[in-house]
């Protein structure tokens, strides 16, 4: 029975290194972690006596006895959704990303993560990483790019659409990528001037440094078909709604526990959607890691090492909003 | 160049008996009013020297010169919009309801209404009624049941879905009918028992009284998919989120002063959509005169003589909440 290295949360926040033994069932592989992503979602449950991470890359190294959709040696990663229930009509329907009785990081499965050197997941929950794709710009794929993919693939945005983005992060910086990719005119808002330069390198065709200004219409001429907002805090409505285009959606990515508060006058006059999205059912995950491979998408990442010191400077360094963009762990 | 009489509001809320002079424009008609419809929006207008009514039905009396849709004597109704630019993105895509230079009520064509003896219209924005259905049913159904028809078939609503209305009234009434002749199973939600057996008569599968119940989830069982909100005043989240299934859509309908206010938490976690709707845009308007026409939905109305006194005696029993369920008002 493999026994392996894992870090976990504790009470007072500190990384704690751990060890973690469990057997490799049927439907199961073990794989070795090269890489893991670090998301604001991992700082969250820091306080947690679970093993955190949940950005898996890695080398398949043994494969349960009923396995036959992976070998050995295959390159892997692993995100947010370890298993449902397969009968619900969620599950039915190809989104198993909201299936009630999913298992998922955070919620499932507490005593293994993305932050340990092992880890033992359902076959049918893994994802085969192409060679165009290293692993540790695979890691920040399996949430954070999935997530964003799934925004832009999932619900109504057209190659020919004007898309906005708010905030350029960990998200942000890949949702350019991704939109600017499918064709669409990616207009960035971000706090200063300071990531103009990165944000068009990435596929901005405007950048709006929303500081010190009182409106955004003057600046921002031709409104907005979808909205995708990734900043921790949600933005000042007030601003924003004038220069949403009718028939507009707003994405709510990140997991906020503040209100959202819109006038429903406004959402009427325009008839805007404001659309939740949570992480990536299956095959939009895979569709998401063949377009990234095939169009060169990268995240920019900053990498530290696999320990409690290592974990603990990426989570400082992800708090303090300096992170460019993503972190990620490497054995 | 005929000249008519009109009914405004006025600044303390009283209704005046006016005259309005016009010309009959070559692309316009010149309707003999024989029904109007009462609504919200005119009680939220009669302190405004406007004339009232939008949800008119009539025979059309002249021809302007170039109209050759239409003939005189034809059966005919008009509704919230009177004209678009025909040039925008939303009316080459046949959402002429979202054209930010459309004309509507309330803000154009003030010197005429339907709470009048006759109006004058452009023909493009007319719609003829069948002989299935009669005047004094199609007026509400110029606004009311067209805004309620659009909710249900313009977005993502299938036959097979569970379809939940908030309010049994003016919309709520006719969202019912038409819900349940769509296939959907029909959720009612109302204050009271009230109002059980007619909204079961209308189509409704299941009704809840939500008087005194702390919580939805033991009444309702399985959750809904499409929330209509109907009622003046928004619901309690609290209470309706939990019944909301993954990937649910709330409409919020009614126009309200206030800030719609959820939990961006619930949103994500179950991807929910908030779907802002406004009226109709023709084709939809022309596609629920069919479908009322072919399954006999109907409103159930009150009737007032088109009178400063009727005018009045139908504002007042809308205001107090006591209409049963739209009042119509006839020549």
């Amino acid at each position: 029975m493999p026994t392996f290295t894992v870090f976990k949360g504790s009470e007072n926040g500190d990384i704690v290194k751990s060890t973690t033994t469990r057997e490799v069932r049927p439907d199961e592989v073990l794989i070795k972690v090269t890489h893991s992503g670090v998301c604001g979602t991992d700082a969250h449950h820091r306080h947690r006596d679970i093993v955190l991470g949940h950005e898996g890359a890695g080398v398949i190294e043994q494969l349960g006895t009923q396995v036959t959709t992976l070998s050995v040696g295959d390159r892997v990663g692993w995100g947010y959704v370890h298993s449902s229930c397969g009968n619900c009509a969620e599950c039915l329907t190809g989104k198993e990303n909201l299936c009630a009785y999913n298992e998922t990081f955070s919620r499932s499965n507490l005593d293994q993560g993305s932050f340990a050197h092992y880890g033992i997941w359902k076959a049918s929950y893994i994802f085969k990483i192409p060679d165009s794709i290293a692993p540790e710009h695979a890691a920040p794929l399996m949430c954070g790019g999935a997530t964003m993919f799934h925004v832009l693939r999932s619900f109504d945005i057209k190659p020919t659409d004007r898309v906005g983005v708010i905030g350029v992060g960990g998200l942000g910086h890949l949702a350019i990528q991704f939109a600017s990719k499918m064709g669409c005119e990616v207009v960035v808002f971000s706090s200063t001037e300071n990531k103009r330069k990165e944000a068009t390198e990435l596929g901005a065709k405007q950048f709006v440094a929303m500081q010190g200004k009182d409106e955004l219409e003057s600046t921002v001429g031709k409104q907005i078909k979808h909205l995708i907002v990734t900043t921790s805090s949600p933005p000042d409505w007030n601003k924003f709604l004038p220069i949403m285009a009718p028939g507009a959606v707003i994405y709510p990515v990140t997991v906020s526990y503040d209100e959202l508060k819109l006038p429903y006058r406004v959402i009427t006059r325009k008839e805007l959607r404001v659309q939740g999205t949570l992480v990536s059912p299956r095959q939009t995950h895979r569709e998401m890691i063949a377009f990234a491979g095939l169009h060169g998408i990268k995240p920019i990442i900053e990498e530290f090492p696999m320990s409690v010191e290592g974990i603990m400077d990426a989570l400082e360094r992800l708090n303090s909003g300096k992170m460019r963009y993503r972190g990620v762990l490497h054995v």
